[in-house]
């Protein structure tokens, strides 16, 4: 159920969710309401008059009875319950004008994994597939050998052919075979290769065709997350996320390298991925009811690093000119070689990198997002601390890696945080008095201020002319939030008396420094890829955005500095966790397993070290949104507009 | 050098080696010579005289110096070392007569790898091969993977394609590839099926490309055999045998496969044959002076209860109705995935088998044989206590497994031992004095006699009327050595002076009802598979004997026992150690690999149990050489004109 909402003065309508805060249905409109404190009812200050419909809750004791009465209520507490007409308490006109100019906000579609497509498809082929066989039991004048008679059987009456079976499982058939008086179920693991072998990988007595389950998961170098999937129905069971343990041996890849460069590091790091990864498989499974012999199958994805460390692999030439990744294709094994918790007939996938910065992280989140068999021209980034970048369509491919600082995960930056409780998510600024609303994870006082609320926040100051194009603040204005601290200008978002961390929470220029820098290094690799390959921004039809980061981020904002090309936002989709997904469906299709080598073969890798055009592109993309304004001929009507 | 006897007054000529043993020549002659002490020197009756020509030794206190003279030498002491005439004493004129009616010696020709017909029919391509490649070393704007540089090499420079890599040789690529600057060796596994991989096994730093080297074993419920090669010339460069130490747990397949029922017997008879061929490996790699890194394959070959023992298999079902192996395929895999001691990249390939009691070592076999793409009806038998049976030419083939008793290796003989020094294994007997003449292995005195000698003994007790076509005694003869002890009739071979064991060595009527049993189950297996595809005994034209035993077996006293058809002797041939043979000639050509899964499936196998015609097949055999003697037109005219 949806209802729809008009804001007055300013005139603006949005349809929501029933049980929406008001608070966040402002936000979207692009309606700005004072409120400081993150949504929680603390400030007081986001008081809204309901002139038609009914809210749910709003009511507080910062508002009077008389108020009460009159319909006014707190944004932050009131549920939308209806259709409503609502009106902000603006201080001027010209306010309320010049209110109305703000853009409109926009979130990316999700792209998800719906099984039902699949299934349509004809995709819905798990690469494990169980079969149950009602075999002839041997007897005399029918005496073939245990093996040959399942072969024989799976040819004669189920089409299955090019069939192989290891030593390990040959052992183990004897016994089982006679257990249920030869009824067995034969688990049947697909090629990767279209031209390889059907590989049984497990015989269980009498039909377990209905216990067929696979793992899905993606290894950052942060969070490692896991899915636990049933093959019959496709259906995502339970799920579980941990830090990844090697976390207290480095927070980024190449300290991680430099620690398995010494002694038995890479022995060490090897340990404590595989113990993140158990914990997560022990979780999953134990939540979802299933046993560990039940699962068929496992694929991971991670970047490079995160790839070899995982598999037990010098990783140090990654980190050394020129740059060299151990193997872009990993042969399935088994997932017990490795240290996984699983039987012995589990196969593991390891999804393939393309270089040491472009991995099988990124590649698994291609093969999610589908833009190797489109035709139209897709931009695929992967925002975060390593910047990973794709262009191309069914026909090519190009891809490069950016290093874009951590700004975007909120390092670098002074009140920056992950996207936890009390981190400002989004933010609106008054543009006549300089006055912020900001909205916080989980509705809490504020603690920091998280990667898309930086990209928001750096979007209206610059739309305000707090800052100018250079991140500088105009020191002119008539506001107390801009200030100078220790000889650093800053901007006040949240005072003291309503953050968690009793201090003022600011972004100074350094911090816009950084964003700056970040923002700079993804675009500009766009370009770049863009310019070696002869094409323009404007021929982006589409837009792809993986990483948690994208679920989040305000693609107004992101066009407005610069992060992304001007492009019309419905043309952006955004993948959440690219990897996990590409990882989800290798286990629901065998369609992808195959097409994934033939994708990494398509994709040319560039890496901008040795592309002498990155650095005049990266320096043209040190601006807010861009040296080159003609490249967002919208942000420069609307920036020219605002400043009128 | 070869020189040409002529013996007196039989006027038989023979041409031998030089340096062969006069006594050795006169029994290959078909010339009696009285010699009871087994060819030692010791009882000084092969008193022969030399007429021209010389002799080395036979000189012996035996001999007066008169005798010596006149040129007299004990046969068993002199080697022939020129051109001869040899007169031996004989007592009448009539036994003269006689003794030239006694057929021509054969053992079969024997069958051997001959490396050089292998190179020049273009077959000596080695499942594991060498290539030596001097990569393009990384670069900046070369930073290809490490493993995708390799690849990509040998597809470019040496046409390799479907190439392979296991994860725990991608996990050493990194550093080895940097040892010598991008210089490696690459070992490259060929696909044992003509549309499989190509597997990259190993990749060692700079030019490794002389040192190539694989192991044949074959696994004997008794003993163990191995032979290293140098793939790179195809000789072998050691071997060595060894009992098979499983043969503590029992002498026979049964008797292990009840072993392996009880508590961890498998995996204890798993142990000690890995234990055997590892000391074998061992041995045979020091002798070759090479290091175990260099051995890049291993072929193994046994009868299907010692290869599921060897790869450490429940047998169980092998021994119980109705006698099902677990699987005649399996894969190539690991050496030490089963304990041997080789490197982590040798890979090990187990010879199929085609049935419980047709195992890898008679595939081995048939393989080296050649019959299997030959367009002559060959018949092959491995002959042992359990004799296994192939029938058939380049277009069809069956087999089957008889129960012959342990008779031809010297089990359910009253004095019955393996072919070890001093036993018998050769005898004439004077028709007119029925005094034997001996020689043993080793020319030592009698211990006892083996299974060849048996057969030989067997086929003179026949043509002198000693025995009648039961195996009975004519207990009418005029010769003290028939006789009566405990109420059974023997024969004397050997009287205790003569013997190393203080007892007169006889042949009883039970040993000769074992005998009888024994060759009437290889024969009427033979008939039966015959009789099956409808063809007759006359139609082989060729005839492949495989075992030890097959190499000292004298054809005319195989055929006149009835044990194998009447043939003329150039169609037989011998070929050893077949079972070694075949591991020998799989790891010199991957054809072989290749094809020795058509031959497994092209092979029918017959349980003879299950087959009607069998048991009258079967009595019908046990009479010398058969009841129907029109089977053997030549043994039933020789006889005849020798009763006369």
């Amino acid at each position: 159920m949806t209802h729809t909402i008009q804001f007055l003065p300013h005139n603006k309508q949005i349809t929501v969710a029933d049980g929406e805060s008001l608070i966040r249905a402002a936000m979207e409109a692009g309606v700005h309401i004072n409120a400081s404190c993150g949504g929680g009812g603390v400030c007081g200050k986001c008081r809204v008059r309901i002139e038609s419909g009914e809210v749910e809750g709003g009511i507080s004791e910062k508002l009077t009875d008389q108020d009460r009465e009159k319909g006014y209520r707190l944004a932050c507490l009131a549920k939308v319950t209806s259709d409503l007409t609502v009106r902000i308490p603006v201080e001027s006109e010209v306010e309320t004008s010049r209110l109305t100019q703000t853009m409109d906000r926009h979130t990316a579609r999700a792209m998800t994994v719906n099984v039902e497509d699949l299934k349509q498809d004809g995709l819905f082929i798990p690469p494990v597939e169980k079969i149950y066989l009602e075999l002839d039991p041997a007897v005399e004048g029918d005496n073939r050998a245990d093996v040959a008679r399942i072969m024989h059987h799976l040819r004669i009456h189920h089409d299955e052919h090019r069939l192989t079976m290891d030593l390990s499982l040959i052992r183990r058939v004897p016994d089982i075979i006679r257990q249920e008086n030869f009824n067995v179920t034969a688990t049947i693991l697909r090629p990767v290769r279209e031209d390889g072998k059907n590989e049984i990988i497990n015989i269980e007595p009498g039909d377990t065709t209905n216990r067929n389950f696979a793992i899905a998961v993606d290894i950052g170098t942060t969070t490692v997350f896991g899915q636990v999937m049933d093959l019959q129905s496709g259906e995502v069971l339970a799920q579980q996320g941990e830090f990844n343990a090697q976390i207290s041996y480095g927070e980024d890849v190449i300290s991680r390298i430099m620690y398995a460069e010494k002694g038995d590091g890479l022995a060490t790091l090897h340990k404590r991925v595989v113990e993140t990864i158990n914990k997560i498989i022990k979780g999953i499974i134990k939540k979802a009811k299933i046993g560990t012999h039940e699962v068929s199958t496992i694929t991971l994805a991670g970047n490079s690093t995160m790839t070899q460390l995982l598999l037990n692999i010098n990783p140090s030439y990654i980190r050394r000119d020129p740059y060299v990744p151990a193997s872009i294709l990993y042969p399935p094994f088994h997932a017990t070689e490795i240290g996984l918790e699983l039987a012995e007939h589990t196969t593991a996938l390891v999804y393939p990198g393309v270089s040491s910065y472009v991995g099988g992280d990124i590649i698994s989140g291609i093969m999610a997002s589908g833009m190797y068999r489109s035709p139209e021209l897709t931009l695929y980034m992967d925002i975060g601390t390593n910047a990973e970048i794709a262009i191309g369509h069914q026909e090519w491919m190009v891809c490069t890696a950016a290093s874009a600082g951590p700004a975007f995960e909120g390092g670098g930056v002074k009140f920056g945080m992950r996207a936890a409780k009390g981190a400002v998510e989004d933010v609106s600024i008054n543009p006549a008095t300089y006055e912020p609303m900001i909205i916080t994870v989980g509705n809490e006082k504020a603690k920091g201020i998280c990667g898309s609320g930086l990209i928001t926040l750096a979007a209206r100051l610059l739309e305000t002319g707090i800052i100018d194009s250079r991140g500088k603040f105009n020191q002119e204005l008539d506001t107390l939030r801009i200030r100078q601290t220790d000889e650093i200008w800053e901007y006040v978002l949240v005072y003291e008396k309503d953050t968690q961390i009793e201090r003022d929470i600011t972004i100074t220029e350094p911090d816009l420094d950084n964003l700056i820098r970040a923002k700079g290094a993804m675009y500009s690799a766009a370009l770049t890829l863009l310019d070696e390959i002869g094409l323009k921004v404007n021929d982006i039809e589409r837009i792809i955005l993986a990483g948690g980061f994208g679920s989040y981020v305000d693609l107004a904002s992101a066009i407005t500095i610069g992060l992304l090309p001007e492009i019309e936002p419905d043309k952006v989709t955004y993948l959440g966790n690219g990897s996990l997904l590409g990882c989800r469906i290798n286990c629901l299709t065998n369609s992808l397993r195959q097409q994934v080598t033939q994708v990494v073969n398509m994709m040319t890798n560039f890496e901008l070290a040795s592309t002498p055009s990155y650095m005049d592109h990266y320096m043209g993309a040190l601006f807010l949104p861009h040296t080159e304004l003609n490249y967002f001929p919208k942000i420069k009507a609307k920036l020219e507009a605002l400043r009128k």
